[in-house]
């Protein structure tokens, strides 16, 4: 029979248990702290009518998008992001949610770029919003789970670079730039650290624009916060220092919170503060970005919900993780593998493999009796901590013999205090 | 500007927090019992080259699953089970893999019939696998698993029903049925219980086969297994007996698992031991189905790895849930709402809640100051259990109101006592 070739499309993946058990790990620690918070989760359709994910992209998404016509001729769309689709889903149920609505949301989404390294067509996203509110307190509150995510994954040396797209726009207004070109300068800003300065301002220079060098002059970070705020004392700084304030009153370390008037987040759906959150310790892009948004529900419905939000990079996260050392030897699921001396004991076997079911003990009962050096082998592949060990002559003595995986040690056990002997140390 | 209609496709879902809540309740359950028998997870991806999904079913294959031509013109399928994709991964990695394999894997999956009321164009499976042994331990864990999983969800009067391809196969043979029909006549068995006995004889009429009234006579399950294992003893019964002998030593009860000849899965790959289960409670089809595959992934490779697993129909389940009222309420995640008494106290709320998230309380700040009667609100949408309030007389006093949205009693307590008196009620 002619075999069909077991690969898979470039830009997606296979998790074998090891990697899995890594994955969730990281996936566990994140929910958790959004769910500290009280975030809930929502899920949202994987095939979407194309409208409802391009939105106002329309042709020019289709090229960022992965996207199709399927049998029934529908134009279908997966999603890129996990923002829009959450606006689409507050659009349509904005009347059964208590707002502020506060969701978090990890999916899978897809790009349509051509995959290479470092660029995948399936990848993780995981997303907090808050959408209903145009609190301040709301972009703290983000500012504060984002320290509290990498402070839980072990991170060091984090930093969440911030600006105001008010401030950008503000700015740009100073310099009497009309008003329709901004969002084309600011996504040349916005590629600063990827193509450096000089490439900057000849792409503005490109637009029309001659003061590309005075408008990043400007926009440069000083070396303290408090510096970078007195060189743009004479714009309105209102809503960032009180961002700043809060961030300090909620104990967000000084050093993790960097006024950044040079970011420039590309998407034009931004109306106010920003994100960015970079590790020093790592030399990629962005691990988590967002910001503030006042009408991205505004596609798909009149009511106007202003929201903040920002998309943990989960990938770029398991990446950093891997070259920092931060991920932890992940122990496997099963504690105690119970052998089967021979097909004579297969009985015997089961009833002690019962009693730690019934005590809630994480085990295994061997498959195939017979040959105990392929049972150790099993036991040892899968990290095992005991096996436990029961021939003709245990069966007659009433015991059973515990080998430790770890240190190779045995014990005998009477076989009525096994899981006893187990339970506290193994119990999930 | 002219609004997208916010709609998705029929067939898939938008879940709310309170919907997702119980899903993951499920879902966690489900896994925790998969984890306690050593199953680890494995992750495949969504986007597939059509033919490693499709499989030998090719074109006819094409009607069933969700398929399509991307913008890069390859042909792609999204995985309609997981069994598949499973045997494609091991045919892929098995030099990588502690055999026997047990996996798990809850994942979506797409089926490409048009949806209608009960069938769902985008739905979640949950399945179980052991690959690499052809022991019937095998088929007996997995019986365990079941057993174990409808019971930690709450349902009881499960039935497994079991029946091995092997006998039916040496039925028909009996019958002197020539070997290329029997799966079109187990295909037509296979639905007995959807459109009745006479159907179904019809049906094998229409395959040039005379003795299906007799067929069917011969495979109609006794009142008790021993009975049936009576009325077919003049066929090989060792198979099925080996394993009911398992079973029982494996504290299977009885009463959950009936001996019926006339359980025929459609699929063509079985070749040993089948199930389904059904709840004698719910007058919907199997709960969970499967069976022994003895060369699933010859499909993809030379080695030949026998595997038996069982697919929990994860939707199917829910909504048996629901009509037996088999889910708790469950409460959302945050537990206490610090409350904001107006603009001037937000940086004493603040302290309040950086107490509580330095307890690993999980909670809320009040994200819009003042209108408290709106925050009491917002906390009893939400059923937040308490709210803490403190105005400018508690903060003189050095104190906070803790008010039980549960009783409406308030309590004062000092500031600093605060996350002491919550914790060990609230800590997560």
């Amino acid at each position: 029979m002619k075999k069909i070739s077991p690969i898979i499309l470039k830009g997606t993946r296979d998790f074998l248990p090891q990697e899995m058990a890594k994955r969730l790990y990281v996936m566990d620690r994140i929910r958790k702290i959004f769910e500290k918070f009280g975030y809930d989760t929502i899920e949202t359709p994987i095939i979407c009518p194309a409208e409802t994910i391009l939105g106002k992209y329309g042709d020019e998404g289709d090229k960022l998008t992965y996207s199709f016509n399927d049998n029934g001729d529908r134009r279908i769309a997966l999603p890129y992001d996990l923002t829009v689709p959450f606006a689409r889903l507050v659009a349509a149920n904005w009347r059964y949610i208590p707002m502020p609505f506060k969701r978090y949301q990890i999916q899978r989404v897809w790009g349509a770029e051509k995959p290479q390294k470092g660029r995948l067509r399936e990848f993780y996203q995981c997303d907090i919003d808050i959408i209903g509110t145009k609190s301040l307190i709301a972009e703290t509150e983000i500012a504060k789970v984002i320290t509290e995510v990498f402070n839980s994954l072990g991170f060091k040396n984090i930093t969440i670079r911030i600006n105001s797209r008010r401030l950008l726009n503000t700015v740009l207004k100073a310099f009497s730039i009309p008003e329709e070109k901004n969002i084309d300068i600011i996504r040349q800003i916005d590629k600063l650290d990827k193509i450096g300065e000089e490439n900057v301002i000849f792409g503005i220079e490109k637009l029309g624009i001659k003061e590309g060098k005075e408008i990043l002059k400007l926009l440069k970070p000083e070396k303290t916060n408090s510096e970078t705020f007195e060189k743009l004392e004479q714009y309105d700084l209102s809503e960032l220092k009180e961002f700043f304030k809060y961030c300090e009153e909620l104990d967000i370390p000084e050093e993790m919170i960097k006024f950044d008037p040079s970011l420039a987040r590309g998407l034009d759906y931004y109306t106010g503060i920003t994100y960015e959150v970079m590790s020093k310790d790592l030399d990629f892009g962005a691990l988590c970005a967002g910001g503030r948004y006042d009408n991205l529900c505004g596609l798909f419905c009149d009511e106007n919900f202003s929201g903040v939000g920002v998309a943990f990079g989960f990938e770029r996260i398991m990446m950093g993780m891997e070259t920092l050392n931060l991920l932890p030897a992940i122990a496997t699921n099963s504690k105690v593998l119970v052998s089967i001396f021979d097909k004579n004991c297969i009985s015997e076997s089961f009833k002690i493999y019962n009693q730690l079911l019934d005590a809630g003990i994480n085990s295994e009962i061997c498959l195939d009796p017979g040959n105990l050096s392929k049972q150790f082998k099993y036991a040892d592949r899968k990290k095992i901590l005991f096996v436990v060990i029961l021939g003709p002559d245990e069966i007659n003595e009433g015991k059973v013999m515990v080998k430790s995986m770890l240190t190779g040690k045995q014990k005998d056990i009477p076989i009525e205090q096994l899981s006893k002997y187990f339970n506290g140390y193994l119990t999930n």
